[in-house]
This record gives C-alpha cells, sequence and structure tokens, in this order.
C-alpha cells in the first residue's frame, strides 16, 4: 500500500523540515485529492509577517485554488500539528473530508476549546508521525532558546 | 469628534455594500492604527474560490504587510458582522487591541463557542451599526434566494 496516511504525513514532514530551514516554525501540510497530492505548504508566518500564513491556510488556499472550488469535501488535509481554532475554522468553512494530524498541540489545538469546531462531515485521524513532529518543533525552539 | 467608531463602522459598511454589488456576502472590514485606516477589505470567497477570503483576514493579512509587524496590538478591526472562529483566531494570533463588530452572527460567530477565543489582550466593542449590516445581510440573502 503505497498511498498510506504515513505515506502523504511523511510529505507534509518535509515540508515542516523546509520551514525549520527557512527560520519558521516547522509545521508542513499538504491536502491530497484522489491519491494525487494536490497542494504542499509550510509556515510562513515569519518571512510573510502574517499571521494568517500557517501551512494549513496556504495549503487549503492552494488546493481551493487547484480545484477552482471552495469545497475539499473530498479531500485529506495531513498537517503535522493540530489545527489551532483559525485553521480548524477554515477547514470548516471548506467541508473538509479528512483530517489527519501529526501531534496534539496541547496549547492551542482546536480540540483544547470545545468539541464541535470541525465540520461535522470531517473525519479525523490523529497521531500519524506524531513522535518526528515534535521532535523537530522541540529542536527548533530549543535552538531558538539558545540563541536569545 | 470626527474619528468615532461609527466613523470607521462607515468605511467597513462601504466595503460591505462593495462585496454586495460584487455578489459576495456583504461583510467589509477595515483596520485602524492611530486614527488611520491602514486596511480595508471586503469578502471575497466567491470570486477568490478560497473559504480563507473572509474581510477580516484579508484586512489582518493587508495591515501586517502595511506595518511590517505580525501584531496588531494598536489596531483596531472593525468589522460590520461578528467574526467566526477561523478570523477570531486570526485576531487571536494577531495580538488585536480592540475588536469592534456591528451585528452579532448567532449561527458562526465566535462567542458562540466559547469564551476565551480571542486574545486577552483585545478589547471588545459591538453593536455599532448593528441594523445596517442586517439589512445589507438580509437584502442580499432574499435576493438570492428569490433567483435560485
Amino acid at each position: 500500500m503505497i498511498f498510506s496516511d504515513e505515506y502523504f504525513m511523511e510529505i507534509a514532514l518535509k515540508e515542516a523540515q523546509a520551514a525549520y530551514y527557512e527560520g519558521e516554525i516547522p509545521i508542513g501540510a499538504v491536502v491530497v485529492c484522489n491519491n494525487q497530492v494536490i497542494a504542499r505548504a509550510h509556515n510562513l508566518t515569519e518571512k510573510l509577517n502574517d499571521v494568517t500564513a500557517h501551512a494549513e491556510m496556504l495549503a487549503i488556499t492552494a488546493a481551493e485554488n487547484f480545484l477552482g472550488s471552495k469545497y475539499l469535501n473530498e479531500c485529506t488535509l495531513y498537517v503535522t500539528l493540530e489545527p489551532c481554532l483559525m485553521c480548524a475554522g477554515a477547514s470548516y468553512w471548506s467541508r473538509l473530508g479528512k483530517l489527519v494530524f501529526g501531534a496534539k498541540d496541547e496549547k492551542r489545538g482546536y480540540s483544547k476549546t470545545a468539541k464541535q469546531i470541525l465540520h461535522p462531515g470531517t473525519k479525523v485521524k490523529t497521531n500519524v508521525f506524531a513522535d518526528e513532529s515534535i521532535a523537530l518543533l522541540q529542536k527548533f525552539f530549543k535552538e531558538r532558546r539558545a540563541e536569545s
């Protein structure tokens, strides 16, 4: 089975790696439709000076642009860290078909706030390469603390 | 007093009007810093095929681009309708100084979900030209229903 959730999460992790090398908080995302990657993105909030430039937001915008549709009900969003409220809210409007995320975000993850944040039609799978996602984030913040 | 909340909300209402004439759900937003409008935007989700293109999101991105900073802690966001979770989440990350909105959104407004969605430093004022905001939205949806 080539096209597993792990297969696509590995691509999201590569995006997170790219963010890391650019000095961005290392979070990556891909959107997949019929086993095809239609969007891939990583966090760009520093480079763009834009709090809305989370990996998931950029990936959702790119996927909708690719499809020429506002709706991602037949797509899966893979993201290395649990989405925040903003990104979960965007996925709601897109009627996202499935959300797969790596590690839980105990501080700002959407699931900390309330139960019904996602669209009722959105399936959820968690804990896919969570350790790899967390390791990269911890490495990033440890180096940042050492610098400051 | 020229630079009142009503003064700036009128500009947001003009943005909502512009959205109306473009066939977009009529919601407008402006960001103000030191009594200067540094960003104005209206909903563009249809034109851009992008669920993230809410008036508030576009205004926040534009304001941060103008300031060259991710933080809007000295700014006020005026928006004609209560922000949804996505937009409230974006305002959280921007550490928004003040949020002024027109009408409450009883269906998808952020305050329906949980109390602590906004940044703790964000002051809130509601009900500024709420009737005008609602009247425009009702006109839009009534015409849409008549068309379909």
